[in-house]
């Protein structure tokens, strides 16, 4: 799938109401911070009141994928609504504590996605099946290639959603704290705090094979 | 203020379609997942549709507390619509990923907490003060008595929210991967990847004055 160099198009929601400095509409920008990460918040709405929920996601191109199972609330909802589930996704990284001299002025270095859009289910089994790859290797890249394949009775019971990057918006915070020129003279430490992500030692289910080694791929996170 | 040891009442919304043996309504869970984190999503719903936006809470007893420019879209209109603004504010921290021997199984370990309810501009000075306290503190304990209090335009420009914890649950899953047993003898490898979460060196700001060491609530970290 190419991927036009062109920025998404803002539009009124888009646009944030304030620190409009932050945001940027830049696709490689936008498709890195997706790519980082795996779980995003799936924001729908239900009887009228908002619901967010914690969810996994996979991009291929210019789209998202989100599954789940064919009984959960969201999934049966894109399902039942024609034209599809309207939702917003958001996927945030947190990258640092940004500690000023006041109080105002503390804040948080961060990457987040904002995507608008209407969900819909994916029924082609071709597009379901690279979506559930997808899924897959943006946890643990390579790992698609090195598990059973979900059989009939489990694609039955696995829903997939499809949502276009097409209404999107990147907000990022980064650099030091700003702090008022009168309050540089204060005797409070002031700085940024990284903060740090990573993986920890893979622990081996307790009837793994001994035979079954420590793949590349895992090694490599 | 006292934290009754009954859990929270389950209501339809609160209570999963699915995977009902992960949900948990107990409060000392529900508020150390709270307390181990300091940005939510934050849902609400904007011309029918939802938007959900990262922001930074804090806790205080049976009550989180939400912050942001008096000019940003929810502040605004938490304050505009009486009583409130519907909001769903959910916390998650990914614990581990787990890979089981079939696509289907994969799974992540995480816990998670979605709060339901109607978010309400706080006005009172006193309870304002001790909820911005409470946000930094979330961020990093001990902070707020190490910065200048934000002045009187500062506190002007600030919306705080608050948001009681009434209907609450929790969401969890923990422990190795659940594959089939026809498939345990498949040559991939399986186990849980445990994810890691650190701070890493404090950078201090380019203008830190040189007499103001690393406080201890820093190194703490």
């Amino acid at each position: 799938m190419s991927e036009p160099a062109v920025p998404y198009e803002p539009t009124e929601r888009t646009v944030p109401t304030r620190s409009r400095e932050r945001a940027s509409y830049e696709r490689e920008l936008v498709h890195s911070i997706l790519d980082e990460g795996y779980v995003c918040h799936l924001g729908f709405v239900r009887d009228g009141a908002p619901v967010v929920l914690p969810t996994l996601y996979g991009r291929i191109g210019e789209r998202i994928y989100l599954h789940g199972s064919t009984g959960s609330r969201p999934l049966r909802m894109a399902g039942e609504q024609d034209p599809g589930l309207p939702v917003c996704v958001t996927v945030t990284h947190v990258d640092g504590l940004v500690l000023a001299r006041s109080a105002f002025h503390h804040s948080l270095n961060y990457r987040s996605v904002v995507i608008h859009g209407t969900a819909h289910q994916v029924t082609d089994p071709e597009e379901r099946s690279a979506a559930l790859d997808a899924l897959v290797d943006g946890v643990v890249p390579g790992r698609s290639a090195d598990i059973r394949p979900a059989n009939a009775k489990e694609l039955a019971a696995t829903a997939v959603l499809r949502l276009d990057l097409d209404e999107v918006s990147a907000k990022l915070r980064t650099g030091p704290s700003n702090d008022e020129p009168e309050d540089l003279a204060l005797p409070h430490w002031a700085g940024v705090v990284p903060l740090t992500r990573g993986h920890g030692t893979p622990l081996p289910a307790d009837d793994l094979d001994p035979a079954v080694t420590l793949p590349d791929y895992l090694k490599a996170l």
